[in-house]
């Protein structure tokens, strides 16, 4: 560890690499990382033990960690994560269940399960996660706290573990969209967006949903039609498990070119659901994928015209509230591919989701999303910050 | 760990429990802690993998650590301990040497080892070690840097591995005697003891010494000589080598009265020098022990009057430089049991004592030792930040 510990002074050294920031936009405020992010100083474990033990100590952060410590956050670990990342669940088989701060008889949503509870239960002001198919967006829905999926590409992810790089992406979590938007001033292009100006309410969307899933999202459309000119479009008129189908492939395929040899060389112990999804990832065929490429082409040209520069869609970040723990696999598995209906539209064309807290369904936090092309991440952060957050900020 | 991450949403969390202060003495100071001591969110290894293996991660911080978080300091690590901290030599079998900045083909000694180190390389402003035969003034001489073992029975050791309990004491290291000042304010006890106006020059302490090591202990005498009064004193006329053998036998037995059913019950590896040692250690009878024990009182009776409330012994700290790295084990150990006969004054005494660097001797730094009245560490250490300290600041 030359770079960290020059003399092998310490046997434990997590800050040696780190020295405090006290000026910057993010300056004395807390942040969790979730563990497939190298943080200097730590072995990057994925979730998984084995993954852990021959992790090396990581001697330098990924570069979107550094640039928060840059900008004066002050790291106070690493957070859980499902194994491999592979799961919305944040059940790890290894691990155990974070605890849903908003909600501790169900679960708290993954794959970036421990940074969305850090931030909900209030040991850190924010939490780095990522999210290729809603591992930041479910958390935030199922634990109540404001979460963003960035645009694809727009934010390194070097010294993070590549899962489906066609769709991973950096996002973080906070209990308020000005923090929200400072982590973004810190870490986003600084380009300008135009200002989000058109609605777009996704009719289709709403059929996935019940009426107290809905009802939020109505909600936050009243608020927001002072501002903003809202549409109906029914998206996909073929249905959207069409698209939650091609996802499912897409992402399929370039996990097992990801992990796939790690897999077959270390034949790793899988906890139910995740181990026979990476089954199910490992028989997919070339073909097929090669099939999946071309539609997604297809549908990222739909969402792409139906945002336009200034349109963000409107729908529900999750088709119902968190699940209680200890659900049956097959059930979460089919609550799985429901809810893959919303969030890959995002997905599959790149673009920016911000899940915004503040509305329960039977007593449990519901997300309400707002998605907006690719490149919008700041005007989106913007329109919630400006347009959304005194609810959310009353909030206990 | 339901006081430092009550939601289990992280997987390392060091810093949960540790919120940064930005006031305090030691504001903004990085510091590193030898891994006998626990801090919140770390294993307490004591440098044994096995050890650290069954080490629960600690839930709170040993309050000596946690006065220190609460004065402003920045923890940055946990640092490298021989095993179990039974040698003055910093070659740890399993995790090997931490390299000695200011000497690199030399030990650092030990067995506060990473902390010395630590500091001498700055990777941290100060940290946190222990005393019991040695342990921090020996590689402080070593590495060139301040070092204090303070007062038995001080600060408390709560929160650290018990070693040779009647011995065991909280020490630090710093660059500057001002910062070792700071610490001590934040540790020690406020009460007010008389300024230090007498030098006395332990005379048989120079005999264990060659002329190169003693030149050094002679120029901070004739820098002292205009403020204190100076006064030439044997002090063991039957010998210091007799001390060092009533030290040997009281501090095994009790080493193994504490860590015996320890390693009688796993039997750890153990790696040269140590392994005897601790099977030395656990043939000493009770019979040996009470002679010790009686003669123990004798000689620190002789130390509390040399000194009375205002004295303070001058010797070196250790009778020679650094070792090479690969010395043979019986030459380590013949040396040990040299430098033993300096170290053991303070230890079976139970008083403070200060090493101060800025000295060489072959090019390799070699400390000078001002030991005080139980109770002095304070005057002690104003008496080095007043009068002592310059010539060491401006030292690269």
């Amino acid at each position: 560890m030359p770079e960290i510990d020059p003399f092998g002074a310490f046997v434990d050294y997590p800050f040696v690499a780190q020295p405090m920031i006290y000026q910057g936009l993010l300056r004395r405020r807390t942040f969790g990382v979730k563990d497939i992010f190298d943080v200097a100083g730590y072995r990057t474990g994925c979730g998984h033990p084995l993954k852990r033990e021959q992790s090396p100590i990581a001697s330098r952060s990924a570069p979107c960690v550094q640039a928060v410590l840059d900008n004066g956050g002050v790291f106070v670990g690493k957070t859980h994560t499902d194994e491999l990342a592979y799961s919305l669940n944040g059940e790890n088989f290894h691990y155990g269940t974070p605890l849903n701060p908003a909600a501790p008889e169900r679960i708290p949503g993954g794959s970036s399960s421990g940074s969305a509870v850090a931030v909900a239960g209030r040991l850190s002001d924010f939490a780095i996660g990522s999210d290729t198919g809603g591992s930041v967006r479910i958390p935030a829905s199922y634990c109540g706290v404001w979460g963003i999926r960035t645009t694809h590409g727009a934010i390194s992810l070097e010294g993070v573990m590549p899962f489906a790089p066609t769709f991973d992406v950096v996002g973080w979590f906070s209990r308020n969209s000005a923090l929200l938007r400072d982590v973004g001033r810190c870490l986003l292009p600084a380009k300008h967006t135009p200002r989000i100006s058109r609605l777009i309410v996704i009719r289709d969307a709403f059929a996935l949903a019940s009426e107290e899933i809905s009802k939020p999202v109505l909600d936050v459309i009243s608020r927001l039609r002072d501002h903003l000119t809202a549409f109906d479009l029914v998206l996909a008129p073929e249905g959207l498990a069409t698209w939650a189908n091609v996802f499912r492939i897409h992402q399929g395929y370039e996990i097992w070119q990801c992990l796939g040899p790690w897999i077959s060389a270390n034949r790793p112990q899988f906890g139910p659901g995740i181990k026979e999804r990476f089954a199910w990832a490992s028989t997919i065929a070339k073909e097929q994928f090669d099939a999946a490429a071309r539609s997604r082409a297809e549908l990222r040209r739909r969402v792409v015209d139906a945002l336009g520069d200034d349109g963000a869609l409107i729908l529900p970040t999750a088709p119902g509230i968190a699940p209680v723990r200890g659900t049956p696999p097959e059930q979460l598995e089919n609550f799985r591919n429901r809810a893959l209906q919303l969030l890959c539209i995002a997905g599959l064309s790149g673009t920016p989701q911000i899940s915004i807290p503040g509305h329960t369904a039977s007593g449990c936090p519901i997300g309400v999303s707002l998605l907006g092309s690719a490149g919008s991440d700041l005007a989106l952060l913007a329109l919630c910050n400006d347009l959304l957050d005194p609810e959310a900020a009353s909030r206990p």
